[in-house]
């Protein structure tokens, strides 16, 4: 049996002891965004850095950052053969509204096929299958190519420190690419791989009317009710046709040529299955443009929250002083997150009456991105899924925003690929998240197949 | 001296005595809306039950209701004159938010002129004056009239068990008028009396779209994003001259005449003042209306509140599943709140998007009220307020609701005089609600005259 044969064995007979380390790890409640579950960052980061120690590696480290530790260690046991970087993150999600899930977020359970946990598949389970398909290369005749890990805990803030960390580390980090595990591909039988990615640009825009709140009756009709002018504010961002109205908001949007535009529709979608899968009565999007159009190409601008005023049960019959919305674009090639910024600010000076006073406070962003086909670490993904699947994958756009792609181009100088195995119903970000186990079985195989190609 | 001089005398030489006892009822923490609170409830019901004991009230019982209980107590020793039924109540509204108070809500400071509590203008405040009144009168030769009194705990909920209460106990309630001391004047050196009341619709507005929360980044462009649609309904819901589109909305408002406008426009006012007062930057308004006109003779339509999606620290790139936004329309006459309901429910079916699942549920009522002038009552209460303050008082509209005015007229058949000493600065459901003290003083004696006239 070749190695690569043995690996795969190893694998494969090793389901059990995989599925007991996943609800391990899912167990930890690392949200990075809540303060009250800083221990447990640190609790994931070491069982992470756990499980490297435990397969070998060297420099085994839980570094700091200005935020939450970045878990590192490297494997470099393959002379004369590229160095692959691989990334994920530690940290999860928020887990509300917690009343909607049907066993805990925190107690890993397993119904039918799936595996239901917070952060299950994004991305606890990718993370965990990249290690265990090097911990086969480990156990059967070594890992044939050079492994250096980057696991964060801040993906979920929009990476906020990981930039600097990367920055600081350049030498440490070196390597031919990055090979990103934060991914997915469209269903179970069919792999696809992500050529593009949207960036992202998040805001909290502020706008406050009285002093303090008031008595609806007693200054109702005299005072602009700053819910009702956020509300206002809000509901013109969008025209009619669904477009953006940010002043200069698609100046820069790439514009997809015909042929690219025929290839992407070749990526199999049913608009029925989407409004099955989303529960929505009708699908929404901008005039002129695919649904797949329109989670690839296009950007979007979606209020993530809002918040005003008095929203307990019963009534209370408030002027509020103050309203918030958490806005978030999603960007396109070759949009510029600080471009983007300007416009919305553009857009509150234009529009905002002089009833109210507002703000706006930039949270995030992340840069879109485009990434070659052609490259070693593309083509052996390719093979690696095709091989495992037994069907050619479809290329994609991922709607989603990875800020560590931008970072490691920017700072390291090297490209990215995206070899994931999250699935579109896999509840990312919302209650009920899971992770689709044969998925990620294959998606194992498929890791290791990966490795033997970029070694070769 | 005069029993009149002899009861105003009395109530001079007790403020020391009465503000210890506003800090002990104020202290009460007495919110209608909020479960937790059901035990303080009934502590503010049975401390209010004691001081009618202590005055020799007979019949004083805390009556249940559907909801929170009534405090009743009638004091009949005026053969031949008539009964005056008082009405007050004991609840308050929620004291959030509770970081912008500058001492607790409820641990009563006095600082300068003003004593700070929730609840200390609306209407802890106004309901102890009326009984040190009713007090001063017992210690030097008995009140003049007969007296009931009807102190209810859901008036901040919008009175939903009053008229049901009231209709059950019409008899026990019989009266020649009631005197509401829920209610206020325009300064301190300004006497005002009440003689239009507007009426309340309140309602939620509930948004759904997708079946649970999603990810921004992979759902967000095909899907319409509920806080967004809510955003856009709510918006539309006021044109650019702040005229409200519910369909039919204006129907049935009275028309003013050139006189009545006229008249209103007597009341003091400067939007200067309103300005400086509530801290906007620009005062807010349906087109072709004064200030004035716009909070006694316009309907309004508010958010009490809105809520979606994450609304903590930080970012959460999620795609709501549902939003929320409590909507209220202060009425004027002849408005009528049912059918203000099919109204809202109209401007929903026409202008909800296909793309959203949108609910409405009703909050809640008030009938808007226009009062008689030359009744008894009223004429009382005129003469009382000038005889104390020294000057005319000035007819004026009150923005707010009082749904117990409507119940009595239509379940006991008689007027209300609107008689109360709230000013317009005590940030009557905000932070820092203040009762004016010299002010609560005045409005004491103006009570004591008020018994001595409607007895003569």
């Amino acid at each position: 049996m070749s190695s690569l044969n043995q690996a795969i064995e190893f694998a494969r007979s090793n389901h059990a002891r995989y599925l007991s380390e996943l609800k391990e790890i899912m167990a930890i409640p690392s949200v990075s965004t809540l303060p009250a579950h800083k221990a447990d960052m640190q609790r994931a980061a070491e069982w992470l850095s756990n499980q490297l120690t435990g397969m070998g590696f060297k420099n085994v480290a839980v570094l700091p950052t200005g935020g939450h530790p970045v878990v590192y260690g490297e494997l470099l046991n393959a002379p004369g053969k590229p160095t692959v970087l691989i990334y994920g993150h530690y940290d999860v999600q928020p887990a509300d509204p917690l009343n909607e899930w049907v066993t805990p977020p925190f107690e890993p359970t397993v119904r039918g096929d799936n595996i239901y946990a917070r952060g299950a598949s994004d991305m606890k389970g990718q993370i965990h299958g990249a290690l265990k398909a090097l911990e086969s290369w480990v156990k059967n005749g070594g890992v044939p190519v050079n492994i250096k890990v980057m696991v964060e805990g801040e993906e979920e803030l929009g990476s906020p420190n990981l930039g600097a960390f990367i920055a600081q580390n350049r030498d440490k980090l070196k390597c031919d690419f990055m090979l990103n595990t934060d991914s997915g591909i469209l269903r179970p039988d069919l792999p696809s791989i992500v050529y593009g990615l949207r960036g992202l640009a998040y805001f909290e825009i502020w706008v406050h009317a009285p002093q303090h709140d008031l008595h609806s009756g007693l200054f109702g009709g005299s005072i602009h009710n700053p819910a009702q002018a956020l509300c206002e504010l809000v509901a013109g961002m969008h025209d009619a046709d669904g477009h953006i109205t940010l002043p200069g908001f698609y100046d820069k949007v790439k514009v997809w040529s015909d042929e690219e535009r025929a290839e992407l529709a070749r990526v199999p979608h049913s608009d029925d299955e989407w409004l099955k899968m989303t529960g929505v009565p009708k699908l929404y999007g901008e005039k002129g443009y695919t649904t797949l159009e329109r989670l690839g190409t296009r950007p979007t601008l979606e209020v993530n929250g809002i918040l005003s005023g008095f929203t307990g049960e019963g009534i209370k019959t408030v002027l509020p002083a103050k309203a918030m919305a958490k806005i978030s674009m999603r960007l396109v090639p070759y949009q510029d997150p600080a471009q983007v910024e300007q416009q919305l600010k553009e857009y509150m000076q234009r529009n905002a009456p002089p009833t109210i006073r507002w703000e706006v406070k930039a949270m995030g962003t992340a840069t879109p991105m485009l990434v070659e086909r052609d490259t070693p670490g593309m083509k052996a993904a390719i093979a690696a899924l095709k091989e495992t699947f037994g069907v050619e994958p479809v290329f994609k756009l991922e709607g989603g925003t990875v800020p560590v792609v931008n970072m490691v181009k920017n700072q390291l100088g090297v490209d990215s690929v995206q070899l994931g195995f999250g699935l579109p119903d896999d509840n990312f970000h919302g209650p009920n998240e899971k992770l689709h186990l044969p998925n990620y079985y294959r998606g194992i195989e498929t890791f290791i197949r990966f490795f033997d190609l970029i070694g070769r």
